[in-house]
């Protein structure tokens, strides 16, 4: 089965495809930090949701009083949760973007603008910048989106 | 690597993976629909989440009582979450279903029938209809995503 | 186009771009399987969130005790987020890995251990099993998924 190994490795050989592949890792790597940063919270600020997570505080109410909400650790949550409802369509559209055959110089421009506007819309939800920053930068990330979805729409449109 | 790039465009040139780039970008523009009727509910009932975002309404008390939860917002953001819940699997299992060679006319049965339920559960979650409106469209979506998992797994099954 | 679908089903032969297939859809039906969960929580503990959905029970003070959050339907929700939180980098990083040519048996390794890993993460949720074994469990999925973009920025890299 080389030969279709072969014509795999050809896919990921693609120039707009690789660029692809690295943004896509990048952002989901970013995305993921997101749990890690959340347990950080979770631990310095003893803030827990499952009972059973409290164990190593004693039984009863020494430990149940770490069954709370914390700021930061919903903050946290949140930024999560954008990049689900933002990164999940640029994985997609950006997917099938890159099989749409754009230029490469283009394909690049989106990728990296889309990846820097959500590393920044995590600073300024973490930070947190007053607004408009992390307003902009989602309105960005999202437009990045739209704009490959509107060149997928014209290369593939059979409804 | 012209060459390589005329492959990927063969890609995009099957008609039903062209159908597939379609529902997809559809369906995942109509989630990302989501965020903004989210927005213009905490703007217009005035209820925000984040401190930051009712700076613009003063300091002090005059501003925290925006901090507030509404139940229009609530509402739109199940939505939005259920379509992550259900969107999720049919880009995943729908781009491997794409590549299983189903027929064409199969296919567009499955991805316009998706689409058209996950369109039908949002107008029925936001109006809202009355019960089994949202079950109902949402089932359907549900049962599309399976059948198109088992021909997926009837297909490509390697353990 | 005939000829164009035979390239699709070559995809679809290779036995790595298969066992991705495979496990893909596992650990999305399994992801699914957690709606159901919901449901079933929802109706037997009689917790709903939307007014529309206890219309059944009657109307007014009747219908509205049962309009309440319960300990149950709240820890399958999480453990519903922490799946999206999670399959979904392993959806993306884990297609663009099938794609960068590994070998056939690392690739199995990754998948199922990836797969195992999450079906052990929603047990040690639901049952609940005392920690560390969910957090065990998360951290050997969120691992394999580490190692799987390792590769794939080795192999794809293109800032």
């Amino acid at each position: 089965r080389s030969g279709e190994m072969a014509k795999l490795t050809q896919l990921i050989d693609n120039e707009v495809f690789r660029a692809y592949a690295t943004y896509a890792t990048i952002v989901l790597l970013k995305m993921m930090l997101m749990s890690l940063i959340t347990a950080y919270f979770r631990i310095t600020r003893k803030a827990f949701v499952n009972p059973e997570d409290t164990a190593s505080f004693g039984k009863g109410e020494s430990a149940k009083k770490y069954l709370r909400t914390d700021p930061d650790v919903e903050r946290v949550r949140r930024g999560h949760l954008n990049d689900l409802e933002n990164i999940v369509p640029f994985l997609g559209i950006g997917l099938l973007y890159a099989l749409s055959g754009p230029e490469v110089s283009t394909a690049l421009l989106h990728f990296r603008i889309f990846t820097g506007a959500r590393i920044a819309h995590t600073f300024a939800y973490l930070i947190p910048l007053p607004q408009p920053g992390r307003g902009l930068s989602w309105a960005v990330a999202y437009s990045v989106t739209i704009s490959m979805a509107y060149k997928v729409l014209k290369t593939a449109f059979y409804l």
